[in-house]
């Protein structure tokens, strides 16, 4: 019998899964939110993934549980793993990139670099903080962040006050305001028996807090930044038991420091390049990582792969129209869908070009998505 | 809404159509024969390809029908052409794929090159071929043979009197048997508006009638082969008709002339390298062009690729097992599993390796598929 792996959640990264696990001959099943997600193909289950029958029930037809978001709670996880359910990645690393706060500490224990950083609970030891860091410093609620939501860059604690006036015996993160050169992130995978894989690391550019083009490898990374870069990976992947894929946002601060932004645990939307750039995409990667299966070479099979990601916009035309377009000007860009209904700003596609030189690669990626936009 | 194509066939070529599908945003649906088919996951009917009532219900709810294979009776596809369908290929183009001899009939007219041929009624008219042919032959039913089936080497008429006895008024096809140095493939994609898009052809090795090694492009080939083939593809498509992708099996003779053995018209195994060696694989391309959407670029993604078929052999061990071996020793192959049941000499899977050295990469990808055969 096949393996089964099921995915809870079924947004786009299920679905990018779909496409690896049919051609290893993974059963793939989807614990999806509603009808109609992006992962429907696979959709096996329909219910909410923070009611542990139903995310047991789901359980129980599969051999091994992985995720599509970070959002199930630790309670549901443990109650699983306690049932002998094989889940990866496992509550015990989950909570590190499900609580920023649990993160930052951790980090620190394993004395990985990253921005001066505080737990506050009030006015008074947010503002201390700021004064100690040059009266600026980026408020982050702990949990359920994502794409520059939960995020906040403030100068005073009056700023963050409607955030903890809600906090509740809680506390906030505070981070120190890193002054940065750009953006970089680490994949790795990692499986349950120890083995890992490292990505070239590249760079990532951010719009309004949500990524919008990534480079691969990061153009001018020299064999140090590379080497840095994937040791943090490794010591995080190693450190904090993570199974299946990791990404780590990093800054590269302008004294080519290398600092930990923030952690995800599944395929990441920085390591999209890697489905049509890498001989082994992350998708396949997360699969064979989650399943304990021999990982696969993360070599990038270009020179240069660029991703840009299609935000869905107000562009006249149909979607499908749009699309026609874009296939018939640039049939070397390699083009991804979410099948989900495009509005301005949401992530609903990315296109993937690879070559050996970048600035074509970038230039055919930018004019490629453009018809989306 | 997506745009939705329809496979006939629930095999494995329907099966390697669901990743690209999926990547693309086309809604992909499968006519499976049973239920437990390759193509299980896109399955959403199940009954006879033959039976028009069947065919017709399934037509519904697509945009557009394609096959898996090439055995829709004419009568069934022409019905649904009459009632509006989109077929791609259509009938009078899969006639030729469909028929041996009305094939040979007209790359006749068209002036392509192939082994001298004729229809044979009798054991007097094939004695009178063979005889004039220096006294052997090659006999082909001209519909319904496929890996081998159907086709023998002869050397008198009498070693073809079963097949003789059981015409009913039909004819049987007898070709010149060729000395060739080695066979070949040319793989054109054409759309229903005309844009054609070929890859390079490739050197494939057959053996017991079975496709078992293919190198992309095919070694040592010059520009005058490649422009050859490429030719001859292009003139077939055009000439016949074909929309999807068209394979064209060639003979290379001894005396550098290329010659046309046989015709498939959708995804072919000679072209399996392409779906992790070319910019677009041969799957993506069968739903663009079918779904006459702008063709992709066929450009190789590396100097060489090299495919070779998982016969299921007597191996021990269960399949998840030789899996586990293959990725473990190989972590640069690309293995593709069908999701049948291994018996040996069954086409299972197949493994893609790309790579700047050829012998690496037929030695890796031999090594990979060894462990489960």
């Amino acid at each position: 019998m096949a393996l089964r792996v099921g995915v809870i959640g079924g947004g786009q990264l299920a679905r990018m899964m779909i496409a690896p696990a049919v051609e290893l001959g993974i059963d793939i099943r989807v614990l999806a939110e509603g009808e109609g997600m992006s992962a429907q193909l696979a959709a096996t289950a329909l219910g909410d993934y923070r009611d542990l029958d139903i995310v047991r029930a789901f359980a129980r037809d599969v051999d091994v549980i992985t995720f599509d978001h970070e959002h199930v709670p630790q309670a549901v996880l443990r109650a699983l793993v306690a049932e002998g359910v094989a889940v990866h990645p496992g509550p015990d690393a989950l909570q590190f990139a499900q609580d920023k706060l649990v993160m930052r500490a951790r980090l620190t224990e394993l004395g990985i670099p990253q921005p001066d950083w505080a737990a506050v609970a009030n006015v008074d030891e947010l503002q201390a903080f700021l004064d100690d860091h040059g009266g600026k410093g980026v408020v982050k609620t702990p949990r359920g962040g994502y794409d520059g939501k939960g995020v906040r860059v403030v100068r005073t604690a009056a700023e963050a006050a409607d955030w903890l006036a809600d906090l509740e015996g809680d506390a906030l993160l505070v981070e120190e305001l890193v002054s940065f050169t750009r953006e970089l992130a680490q994949q790795i995978a990692r499986r349950p028996s120890g083995q890992m894989v490292a990505y070239p690391v590249v760079e990532t550019v951010q719009r309004d807090g949500v990524c919008a083009e990534v480079f691969a490898p990061a153009p001018g990374a020299g064999e140090r930044l590379m080497r840095v870069a994937e040791a943090i990976g490794r010591q995080i992947a190693e450190g904090l038991g993570v199974t299946g894929m990791l990404a780590v946002e990093l800054f590269e601060t302008d004294d080519e420091r290398i600092l930990v932004n923030e952690l995800a645990m599944r395929p990441h939307n920085s390591g999209h390049w890697s489905q049509d750039g890498a001989v082994t995409g992350q998708f396949e990667q997360h699969l064979r990582a989650v399943a304990d299966l021999p990982l696969g070479d993360a070599t990038p099979r270009a020179q240069w792969s660029v991703m840009v990601n299609i935000l869905g916009g107000p562009a006249e035309g149909t979607f499908e129209d749009r699309f026609e377009a874009a296939m018939a000007e640039h049939p070397e860009a390699k083009i991804h869908t979410y099948g989900k209904s495009a509005r301005p700003g949401r992530k609903v596609g990315h296109v993937n070009v690879s070559g050996n030189d970048l600035d074509d690669a970038v230039y055919t990626a930018r004019a490629a998505a453009a018809h989306f936009a």
